[in-house]
C-alpha cells in the first residue's frame, strides 16, 4: 500500500463536481488537484469515470438472528456485497439481549464482525430492554465508539417492541449523552391486532403482510416518534420511510425547524405492494417492514429527497433465503422473515431511477449515499468526502456500465435477489477501502477481515 | 303545562337569525310563526331577547369518584348549575368500574341522576376495561339510548389508560356498532415519567401540573387517535382540544376529508398556563387536564371554532372543592384533583369573548353550544334547534344583562369558582325545559327529578 | 293568492332537516309548525316529498351583449329555465358601457327584465370603466338596491379588463360603501399571449379556449384578487372556481381568517377538458371562462364544498346558440361566445353528484343553492330560508323524480344543452315564488313579468 | 503573482469544513491537501482562521441612475467597499435604456467597470422595454457572457416597470434562450395607488415609504411571478425577499417541485420599520425596496435560509448619500432614492447573527455567500468553491475580528452607513482575487481596474 493518484476523471462530491485529480497516500487522501505532482505514485487512469466518496450503508443487518433463524448474509458475504455496490462502511445493529448490556450487544457483534468484514464498520445498539442499569450504559456508548441507538415501536409482542415511556427516556438520555436515537416508526399495537384478525380471517398470504401495516400505522409512529423528540429535545433519525403519509409529519418538522433526520431505501422505490401478490408465495421475497407500499408513493418520496427531508438512502439489508427461510411463512405471513436484501444493489437503483431519469443530481447522488451518511452517522470527515486528510475510500463509477442482475452475479449469500432481471445503467467499476483497491469489474478483492471497525461521535450536523 | 307563546323576540338559530314567535304545546314546539294564532296560550313577551335552543353541554362530570374523593356537585346542584347557565341536556360520562360491565356503569349512573336532576341528560360510557365481554356489549349500547364511549390515552397507571390496541379495537367495535368513539387525548407515557421527574426534583406545586403536560403530549395523541381512526374507519370526537398544536392534526383531517369531531372549552379561553402559578396553592383551583396553556394558543382556538374545525364547546364541568379537596395535592401536584367547574359560565364566556368581540356571530354560539351538540351526540332534531316538533327547550337570551361572577352567586356546589370577579355581558335571563320554566332570574325553579334521560343515536352528522 | 298549507313534507334547510307544515299567507310564510291550523287554507299535500327554501341563483347572464352577438334567453325564456330547475330568485350581471355609468347600467337591466322575468331578480354591477365619477357613483349603489359589484382580471383587450390599480381602488371605494366586490379570476395578460401564440400555430379548434386558459392563470389571479382585497380590507367573492389551483390560495385565506366567499358550478362538475375536444365543432358547446378542467380537478372541488371553501354554487347561465353564435368561432377559437346554459341544472346537477353519491348532505345542497347565496348577495332572511316572514318561495323536491335531459325538454331558449342525454335523479316537481305556484310538473305557470325587483344589501356574512 | 501556499487553516466550503492546506499557482487553485509540496512557493500561516472561497454577491447596482440622481458608488470605491468585506465577485446590474438595446446596456456597464473594479464582476440585464428587437435579443446574451435578465414589477409609472404580458413572454423567450429570469416582486399597481393616498393625505415622512408598500404586496407579486414562471416552463429567481409573507409561496413551489431560486439581504435582519421612524429624516437612510419590515419577520426568514428555500444571501447594494441625494425626499417619501449601501457589511452581518447565534452553519454561510451564488449566476465551479482549477479567490476568515461600523471605517463613498455603531464578531482578515492579495487588515491592496470580467451561463442548478 503505497502512492496512488487518480489522474483523468471527475470528482463528484456533495457540493458540486470538477475534474481533477486525487493523491493517495498509504490509507488517507492527501490531496486533490490539478496535475498533481506523482512522483513514484502509481497512476491509474480514470478517464471518462467518476470518482466519489466510498459509500456508506447506515443500515444493514448482518449475522442477524430473527425469529429462530439467522439472516442469510454473515459479515463476509454482506461485506462483499456491500462492495460489489460500492459500499466502502457499514453501520451494523447490534442487538441488545433481554437480559444482557449494551457492551455486551456490541461486544457480540464485534466478534461476528472480526475476521469477516472486507469494508470498514460500525454500530448501533439495538435496545431491547430499557432497564436503569441500560440507561446508565447509554452516556458509555461514546467510549465504545457507539453515537447511535435504535428503539422499536414495531414488532409488539416481541422483545424488540418499547413502550412510549422507554421510547421517552432513552430519548432523554441519549440527548444528554450526545447520541442520537433512531427508531422503527411502526404502530406495533395496531399490527398485531391486524395480523391477529387477518388471520383468524384465513388471510395467510404475504400481501397481508402488507395489508396488516397500514401506511397510516407508520405515519403515526412517525409523528409520535417527532413529538417526543421535540418534548425530549432530542435529535431523531427515522429510519426507512416507506410512504408519502410517513413523510408529511417529517416535512412539518422541518418546516418547524426540528433536528429530524430520515433515511429511505431502494425497495420503496423499486418495488410495491404489487410484488407481493406475486403467485406460488413468491411474494414472500418482497416481505420487509415497513412493507412494500402503493406505486403512487413513489413520487412523493422522490420529492422528499429532492427537498432534503429524506437526507440518507440506506439498504436496510436484511437477506434471507427463499429456501427454508423465508418459506417458514407459508402457512401464515407473520412467519414470514422480514427483510430483503439491497446492500448491494442500493447505489444502482439510485443512479437508474434517479439521476438518470432526471429526479437527482449526481451530487445529491452522493449526499445520500455517503456524505449524509457520514454526517448522521458520526464519521465525518474521516468517512463520506474526498478532502485531504480523509480515509481513501474511493468508487470509481463508470457511466456506461450495465449490470442485468441475477442471483448469479450477485456477491452476497442469499438464494434469490428482489432485483432480478433487471438493468442498472451505470455501476461502480472499481472501488477502494483505506487506498487498496476492494473491488475490480466484479471481483471482490478484499480479503475477509480487512475491514475497521469505525468509532463514531454524533454531532448534530446541519443538512 | 300548557300553551306559552313566546313574542316579540328575535330567534337565534343555527342557520340564521328572523324575527318570529314561538309556540310551545306542552313539552314541544308546535310553531315557528308570524302572528301565531294563541288561543289560550299563555303570552311571554320576550322583547329585545333572543330565543336560542336549549344550551346542550355534551361534557360533564357530575357525582363522579376521582382518586378517593368525589366531585362537588352531584346530579342535583351540578343541574342547578347548568340551568343557570342555559343548559338545558347534559351528556355525562357514566364510568365503567374494572370489574364491571358497561350496563352496570349505565345502572349506576341513572341511580345517580334519578331524582337529582333538573334538566334532561343522557350518558356516554367511559370505557375502563375492554374486555372481551366489553367488547361484545358494545354494540347493545344503542338499546340503552347511549351512542358514543369514551377512551383515555392519558392518565397511565390508573384503570382509565388505554393502549393503542385497546383503542383500536374499540375503534372498530364501535363503528360495527354505529357508536361515536371519544378520546381523551394526551399521552399518558410521557406525562407520567415527566410527572416522575418533577417530583423527583422536587417540583411539586400546581403549575407542574402544566410543565409536565406539554402540549406536543396532547398534540401527539390527538393525531394518533385520528390515525387509528382512519385505519379503523371510525368517526372520531376529541374532547377538550386545548391548544394550537392538538388542533392542526384536527385542521389537517378536516382537509382529507375524514370525520373527525372536535371540541374545546371556556377555560381555554378564559385562563392560561399563567393562573396555575398564582400563590398560596391558588393555582390548584386551575388545575384541569388537558391544562391552561399560553395564552396565545387561544387566537389559534378562535379559529378552529371560526373554520368549523372545532365544532362543539363543552365545559367539562368536573367540580372540585379547594378546601378538603384541591388540598390533598399541597404537597404533590399530581394528587390535585383534576378540573374545573364551568357548566354554569360556558355560555357567557362564550359570548363575551366570541360574540361580543366580534369573534363569531350569535348563529356560531347557537351552534357550538346547542345544535351541532345535539348532532354529534345524537339527539338532533329532537334537542338542539327550535324546530317544530323539538323539545321546548328555550333559552331566552338577554344581551342586556351583567353578571359579575362571585361564589356566591353560583348555582353549584363547589367552594369556589375560578371565574371570580369576571363580568360577563349577556346571559341567560329565562330558561324553559320541556315547555316548563326551570330558571329565571337567578332562581332555579325546575325541581330536583324533573329531568327525564334522553336515549341518543349517533347518526354521523355532516357539520 | 291566498293561504296555502304543505303539510305531510319533510322541511329541508340549512341547519337540518325535520317534518313540519308549512303555512304561506299571501307572499310570505307565516309559519312552519306541526299540525298547524289550516282554517280556511288551501292543502297542499307534499307527502313524500322535500320542501325547501326556493334556489338563488347568484350568477346569470340574461339578454347580455358579448362580441357583437347576445345571449340565447333574454329574461323570459331565462326565468323559465330557472323556474324548472327550482330557482326563484337569480341576480343577474348589469354591464356597464364603457362611456356609461352604473345608473344607467342597473337602468338598462330594469328595461331588460320588466315585463319577462317571471321570477325575482336583483343585480350585479359589472364595472367595465373604473373613472373618478363611477368611484364616486359606488356608494349610491345601495340607494339601487344594488350591494355587489363585478371586476374582471380577465378578458385583456377588452373594455371588461380591469387594471390591478382599478381592481384594487374598486376595493378600497366598495369597503367603504359596503358594496361587495367579485373578481372573474383569470390573468387576462397571460392567456391573451397564448391566446395570440396558439392562433400563430394555427391551433384554432376549440380545446384551444382551454389550453390557452392554464389553471395556474385562474389560481394566479385569484391569489392576486385575494390579496389585494386583503390590503384594502375588502370582502371578496371569486366567481366560478374551477379547479383545485384556483380553490388553494382560498383555502390559505381562509385559514388566516380573511372574509373571501367563493363560488362553483356545475359545469365543472359534470365536464371537462375531454369534452372540448369533442369532434365536428361540437367542443364549442363547452366553451366558458374558466375552461372545463382535467377531470381531476372535481374531487377537490368537492372537497371545498364540503370543508366550506367553496360556499355557493352558481350556474354562470351565459348560453348561445351553436347555430349563429358558438359557430362564430369554427375557424378561431376566441370568437367563440363564451358561456354554457345551466341554470335549469344547477340543482339537478349538484343533487345527483353530490347528494346522491355520498358527497354532500341534503342540509349543504340547501346551503350553496338557497342559503348561502341569499347571504352573500345580501337578501337573507327575506329569501333563503323557510322562515316565517320570509317570501314564500319554495321548491318541492321530489326525490324520485328521473329527467333524461334532452334539448326538446329544457325551458330555455338555446338550440343545445351540453347535458344532452343525461339522466338525473331527483329534481323538483312543483315551485312556489312568493305564494304562487309558478312551476309543476315540467310546466312553467309563472307569467313573463311576474317576477319582481329585489333590493339587497350586503351585511358581510360569517358563513 | 506566483505560488501560494496556505497552511494551517481550516477549509470551510459548502459541504462541510476540513484541515487541509491550499495550494494555488497564479490565478487559479492547484491542489488542496495536506502536507502539500510547497517547493519554492511563498507559505501563508493561516492558523486559527477559516479558509473560504471568496463571496460572491449577485445583486448589485454601481454607478447606477436612478432618478436624476446616481448612485454614490461607482465601480472604484463600490468594488473597493465589497473587496473589505470579502466579496472577490460581484454580478451588477446593466440597465436598458428605454430606446436602447440589451447589448448597448451591457456595453455601457462594461465602460464604468472598466479601469474601475477592483475585483471580478458579472452583469444582469435589467429589461425596461420588451419591443420584439429585445425579444430577438434575449438569445444572443449568452454571447455577451450574461445568463440572467431581470423584470420589475413594482416601479409603476416608470420604464423599469413590466406588464405581465411582457414578463410572462420574457419568461418563455428566456427559457429556450437558457437564461434565467430575475424579478423584483411588489406589486408596482397597489404601491403606486398607496402612493397617491398617502400623499395626499399629507404623509409625507420616510416611514410611509414602508407602509405603502405592504408585504402583501410582495406576496402577491412573488406569487405571480411564480406561477408565471409555471406557466411559461421557466426558472424564476425572486430576488430581495424581504418578510414571511413572499417567503410562503417560494416555501409551496418548492414543495410542488418547481425551480425556484430566492435571495434574501442583510438589510432584512438587522433592520426593521421602526428604523424609518428615526426622527430628523434619519428614517431615509433605511429606504430601499423592498422596505424593512416588522420584526417578527426575521425568524421565518432565517427558516427561509435554514430549509434552502432562500438560497442566496445578496446585499442589493445600492448606496445614495444623505446628503444630497436621500434628502432629495425630505418633503415626499417617494422621492428619496430607494437603496442602501451593504456590499461591505453583508458576511460580517450573516456571520454575526446567522453562524455565532447557532441558526445556521458555517457551511450554510459559505454556501449562500458564495457556492450557490456561483451556481445560481453561472459560474460555477469556476467560482465559489475552493477546488483544484478554480479561481483563486479565497476570504481568511478571522473568528477573532471585531469590527465597530463607522462611516469612518467604511470603504465606500457614502456619507453614512445604516450600520453606525454595530459591532460584528468576526470578519476577513484577508482576502485574495485570483492569487493576488486584495485586501489585508483593513486595507484594500488590489488597484482599480485589476478586476476582471466573467463570463456566465446558467446550468439550473440543483441546489
Amino acid at each position: 500500500m503505497g502512492r496512488i493518484v487518480f489522474t483523468g476523471g471527475t470528482v463528484v462530491g456533495a457540493e458540486g463536481s470538477f475534474d481533477a485529480d486525487v493523491l493517495v497516500d498509504g490509507e488517507r487522501i492527501v490531496a486533490v488537484g490539478t496535475d498533481l505532482p506523482a512522483d513514484g505514485a502509481e497512476r491509474v487512469d480514470v478517464s471518462g469515470k467518476l470518482l466519489m466518496p466510498g459509500f456508506i450503508d447506515g443500515h444493514t443487518h448482518m449475522d442477524m438472528p430473527f425469529g429462530g433463524t439467522v439472516t442469510a448474509d454473515d459479515w463476509d458475504t454482506g461485506t462483499a456485497a456491500a462492495l460489489a455496490g460500492g459500499t466502502t462502511t457499514i453501520v451494523d445493529f447490534s442487538l441488545q439481549d433481554v437480559g444482557g448490556t449494551l457492551q455486551e450487544a456490541v461486544n457480540t457483534w464485534h466478534e461476528k464482525a472480526s475476521g469477516k468484514a472486507r469494508i470498514d464498520y460500525g454500530f448501533h445498539v439495538a435496545i431491547t430492554n430499557l432497564t436503569d442499569e441500560v440507561k446508565a450504559e447509554i452516556p458509555r456508548l461514546a467510549d465504545l465508539g457507539v453515537s447511535s441507538v435504535k428503539i422499536f415501536m414495531a414488532y409488539k409482542g416481541t422483545p424488540l417492541y418499547a413502550e412510549d415511556a422507554d421510547l421517552f427516556e432513552a430519548m432523554q438520555v441519549a440527548r444528554e449523552a450526545g447520541v442520537l436515537v433512531m427508531v422503527h416508526a411502526e404502530n406495533g399495537d395496531v399490527i398485531a391486532k391486524l395480523q391477529e384478525q387477518a388471520l383468524a380471517k384465513g388471510n395467510t398470504s404475504p400481501v397481508y403482510h402488507a395489508l396488516t401495516r397500514p401506511e397510516e400505522a407508520e405515519a403515526e409512529a412517525t409523528n409520535r416518534a417527532i413529538q417526543l423528540a421535540e418534548i425530549a429535545g432530542a435529535p431523531l433519525l427515522v429510519v426507512h420511510v416507506s410512504c408519502a403519509a410517513a413523510l408529511e409529519p417529517i416535512h412539518r418538522a422541518h418546516e418547524l425547524g426540528q433536528t429530524v433526520y430520515a433515511e429511505t431505501c431502494p425497495q420503496y422505490f423499486a418495488f410495491s405492494i404489487e410484488d407481493l401478490k406475486k403467485p406460488d408465495f413468491e411474494g414472500a421475497k418482497y416481505v420487509c417492514s415497513p412493507p412494500m407500499r402503493d406505486a403512487w408513493n413513489r413520487e412523493p418520496l422522490w420529492r422528499g429527497l429532492q427537498l432534503g427531508d429524506l437526507q440518507i438512502f440506506g439498504s436496510d439489508h436484511c437477506s434471507f433465503n427463499f429456501e427454508g427461510q423465508k418459506d417458514l411463512g407459508r402457512d401464515d405471513f407473520t412467519k414470514i422473515p422480514n427483510g430483503c436484501p439491497g446492500v448491494e444493489e442500493r447505489a444502482q437503483v439510485l443512479w437508474s431511477l434517479g439521476v438518470l431519469e432526471g429526479r437527482i443530481s449526481e451530487n445529491r447522488f452522493v449526499q445520500v449515499l455517503s456524505t449524509n451518511q457520514a454526517k448522521v452517522h458520526g464519521m465525518y470527515p474521516r468517512k463520506g468526502t474526498l478532502a485531504p486528510g480523509s480515509d481513501a475510500d474511493l468508487v470509481i463509477w463508470d457511466p456506461m456500465l450495465d449490470t442485468t442482475v441475477s442471483t448469479a452475479n450477485r456477491h452476497g449469500n442469499v438464494d434469490y435477489t428482489p432485483y432480478e432481471g433487471l438493468t442498472f445503467h451505470g455501476g461502480p467499476s472499481e472501488v477502494y477501502v483505506r487506498g487498496e483497491s476492494a473491488y475490480r469489474d466484479g471481483e471482490v478483492l478484499a480479503e475477509a477481515g480487512s475491514g475497521r471497525y469505525v468509532e463514531r461521535r454524533f454531532m448534530k450536523p446541519e443538512i
